[in-house]
């Protein structure tokens, strides 16, 4: 679960860009000395699922080699409400001015690893696994992927460049199911895999048979999906997407479908509340 | 409302470079003919307010300059379960690559805008304005801040550098309220506003003294904001931050406080679902 | 005082990247031995009043870490003729192949800071502040707003998105100066400050019933400038732009306007001479 | 003349990123309607010698394609006070948002070529050439160099990597002035011109026996310059510098000198005043 | 093989600020009239296979709309000795100074490609594949990876992202096969392949056991790779590496493993000769 | 031979955003732990001339601080088959994930060092000079130019503004070699130097007359290259292009020119072939 550098290096540089402007900090340059010390801590205000401690601790140290950020807990760790995250000291100037970088970062993408934490929870008395889609925030692709794994979940694609997901518009366009396949075949190479996307049980043995590695069941009932896990018996993994909430999950996973993929776990999870508290 | 054109740009170049990476849409590549056209129509799946238009239209149209993007809505403007928001009419290809980028940024931003306009519809028979905060996601301010403008909502303060806020930790460094008030006055140019933030009515008296064009009650009760507007005669305009929801909102507002601020606009709300439909 | 890190370390990488090219110092590596090590000190060739030292220690420091850049002096500080600003002792040809980019940037911003001292005591037995505008270098805004800073002036708006200025166009093209200040009243935030330019006394009252919180009186004369004082009773800040030179700022000050600004400042000021003196 | 395209694109986003922030221009955009057009001219309100048109064009046309820029004169060419330099026709807000980028590199480029052009037309009784240095704007030295071409000047090196110049600290670490020719030869390819900086005549002969392709002549007299002139009889090509201005730059040239260069040029030239005037 | 346009882009971008510096074409400008054209054609000097005219015609086209790139074939296609392969016209600057980055992507490009169907050609009575690896040039692979394909060979994993490939230190590490396979089903999402490289027969049953999708076998002789593909039984794919030369392929793929891979299809493929040709 | 810092940095941060995409190196994360560390060593595999060490070591060092990369050599050395190179302790994860960065920088420049040190040792009976041209990889030309310096060759112009190179369609153009010399120098500072291509003998007198620093005799055979020299007395400095291959460059060398360039250099070199080793 490391996140790549380029990414965490263009990303923090760009927050700062966007939070500093021209000027800077004004507040802090006007009240704060520049050889002020603080001792802080960062705190859960409610329980959840923590991710991205290494954007905060890049957040607060860019603005001063001095600072240091310990952290009490790992990404993927659950934090009860008051629970300490990361302590923080340094020259105050750079903690306050950094702060609000790195609780939104934190906040967000602990968000999304508290709802994934959730959903895996609720599926846990079966093989089922939870997986996000590409409905991500642009730009935040690989943190927000980054958080569902914290979560507990599994990452689909990365982008459309790292595996086939054949829809009704490519199965369409190329002639059909078993077109279709052949086509991607073809074109890609032998370390992709092919997902096929169905949203009715009449299509299941052409993406079978055509070769698909993982068949994507949409908006299926939860009888069309067990029926869909009968009929595969076990010939390719089975994904199911569509209305996945709490409180509808375990049933899908019940059918013994082999994923689930949600799109809320990214473009909908609501912060988690975090603060930072100076000590001194 | 017009967002700030090398944003835009460099937004989209990012988003495409994260979801193609190194070899593009490999999918539509094998499936879709490079001269096949498509007319799409982009609708919403549930009410809400639209906002990132711009951005749709630079996604869908950055691929292909034979895409026609034709807005049947502007941003800001609400529509009801599916409402026609954008007809997308060209190269298939172009469309389908785009589609996913396009739909995240217009899906996020109309859930911001959409969380907005609640609220201000919730406070629309007093005077008070509904004001964001710096809690973004980052890399993505400007545009989370228009959204907020789209649903009727007004910006605060874009970043550190635009206006002053002072916090207890300034207030304690500085020595006191007036002695922060005089630091930034010295600090900063004549075109800056000054705001200072307070959370107890005996630290009123000296934020007005001092001279601050707008003083923040921090999780106040509406008591306690009553007595502010009170006490404070319009010599400042007077900002309620803290337990700011659907259900609190106009008891906050009815105190007379000017502006309501509140974080989860944009670091909260849900995305509105949309969808792109292909009509051939 | 202190420059955003991402503007300096964007603003030293590119302008390494304009010296040296595809292959670098070319005088430099064939001459100088790689582990020579230099004293050196940077002093004034001229009196003047110093702003820039940030950037001069980053490009010193760029290319080698065991460049130590010591300033006997602060941005902000006046220098007689001889002055030292700065020692720097390391590798010769980290801080020969730097020379150059360092005194580039630390000439041209003293030389703000210095004409902007020159204004500033030139109206220092009045109340009126010196500003500067947005002429300045493209790309060079924060370094330049930050010069006059340095020299004792106070920063005008940093761009088109952090204060209102509304011109001669824009009451043309809202219908007035009270259609336009209503016009942007409603478009802009609460921490945002308005200003609007006349250039006839008559547009003064309108410019303040309208509620604007800056007037700039452009080209003004000093009886002019003394009735517009008179007739403000303090209602808003007034500030005096047009012909300011050496020569006539005392006087435009002593009319009792708030703010005097000057384009020149940023865009004509000499350099301040400064050199780089070997001393082993 | 041609500017590289890589640089004017990046130079001009860069700028508009600077002026806009992430509202944009927040005034014109509540004042001007979407879909209002202007006429308008830049004029001199100086005499002098105008350059950077291209980025002035790229800047009006940046923010619309409606944009039209006719340009009366080229770069390079002289106006007098009033003189109409271009013509800009387009949407009013396009124009608007742009001007003052368009204006701060015409104003700065236009100041260095008319000093150049001053300097030129002293020596014009003359075959010597005056010539800029790497004392430039870091960022801009590309354009203030090709300004310094537009006021009839000739460029020197544009940085440390394509061309050679040996000065007092190269010689002393390589050895002597034999030595440090022999260094520079080794290590330069044949398509590199070699210049060695010296400050008396007795480091003359030298200079030219180990092969300098040009000598700088550094801070001598008119007199001392005479009799470089003499003793080299053409084996070199000798550049004077140092106490170049309008006044002694003449007799610097009669000396017999091949060319002057001056870093006061581009790094001490007053903007030329030029201004944008809406004719509807 | 449609290649991501933010790559294309970038990639010209850079070339061209590259190769112009900040000076530009200083040949083409002071020699060719601004608005002279010219018809040119390009021409292969040696048969070959072609790829990469996308970047050929982003190069001619970057500088002036008015350039026509026309192709007479496309990416993939076998051109003889003096076969044309596109025409292109416009302004003689904008040709001239584009021609050299123009041709030295196209005859990389097409070198790779070249290099890449020899070898496909010589294993094309069999139903082994060709593949490549991540032995390319940095900041180019998805440029080389593109060329493959045209050659008609098939890419491997475009990075360390996009498929698993398990080596000797991973097993190592991981504690034996079984263990790494383990760990890596753990930690990778189901769109993910996983392979793993062995370099003795007695390693592949537990690489078949442990649920790998492809098999490297590095290294091994005939002999060795016939005898695997005996033992595999078309449980996994098998991936051939090492010694791979035009002499050899053909028995490699004799054995009837699925795939060869070869580094020196990106790393050593020697040019492709082409030539630019002015008609006029 | 120093290479500039922002082309190793933009160059490294580029290789590994590449490499690592989204997900980073998702083998190692699940199979190398995160405290393991390893010593290795880079030996040749076959023997050759080493260049790229710079890039080899930001590389290894760019993923962990607590990386050590000890150079057995320099940039220039000669390696036999297996000799050692560099060592390199720290961290597993971050030696493995950079391990090809690494090696396709160091392999692709040492293969062009390489090639080039053959080249130069073929000639070194006479005094001709082996030089590179402008046919390198778009974006690596700094570090293909270094590779040849490291082989013993020369670097010929760095791009199209450091040098004059006019060819047969300036020629034309300019309306013919004394006009286009004419008008290069009128366009070009003094510090430039003027090279001209011809392909005729009969073209050499005006060549000369002309004024060109260097002649580049295109195409020639030996019996014209030595009737060129003859005729050239020493005016110019020549340099032969063309079917310059490892079996006829002595012959054109012993000619007389001075210089001799090729293309292959940089365009055709293939990779020397190198290895890392794990110790532990």
């Amino acid at each position: 679960m490391t996140l790549p550098r380029p990414l965490i290096d263009r990303a923090i540089e760009a927050a700062f860009a966007e939070d500093l402007g021209l000027s800077g900090d004004i507040t802090t340059d006007a009240c704060i000395p520049a050889d002020a010390t603080s001792k802080t801590v960062i705190a859960a205000r409610k329980p959840g699922t923590i991710a991205g401690l290494d954007l905060a601790r890049a957040a607060f140290e860019y603005l001063s080699t001095e600072t240091n950020t310990n952290f009490q807990i790992e990404d993927g760790a659950r934090v009860t409400k008051g629970g300490v995250i990361a302590r923080i000291e340094g020259p105050s100037r750079a903690i306050l001015t950094a702060e609000r970088i790195a609780l939104n970062y934190l906040g967000r993408l602990s968000g999304i690893a508290t709802m994934t934490a959730a959903l895996v929870d609720a599926v846990s008395h079966t093989e089922a696994q939870i997986a996000c889609t590409r409905k991500t925030t642009p730009g935040l692709r690989a943190f927000e992927k980054h958080a569902v794994k914290c979560g507990g979940g599994k990452n689909h694609r990365f982008g459309l460049f790292d595996a086939v997901m054949i829809k009704d518009n490519h199965i369409i366009a190329a002639g059909g199911i078993n077109a279709a396949l052949a086509a991607v075949r073809t074109h890609v190479g032998h370390t992709v895999k092919i997902e096929i996307e169905i949203d009715r049980l009449d299509q299941l043995e052409a993406a079978l048979t055509g070769g698909a590695d993982i068949i994507l069941l949409d908006n299926m009932s939860t009888d069309e999906l067990r029926e869909a896990v009968r009929l595969t018996k076990g010939r390719a993994r089975l994904e199911a997407s569509g209305n996945v909430t709490l409180e509808t999950v375990a049933g899908i996973a019940e059918t013994g479908v082999d994923t689930i993929s949600s799109g809320a776990l990214t473009h909908s999870a609501p912060n988690l509340d975090l603060g930072l508290d100076f000590l001194t």
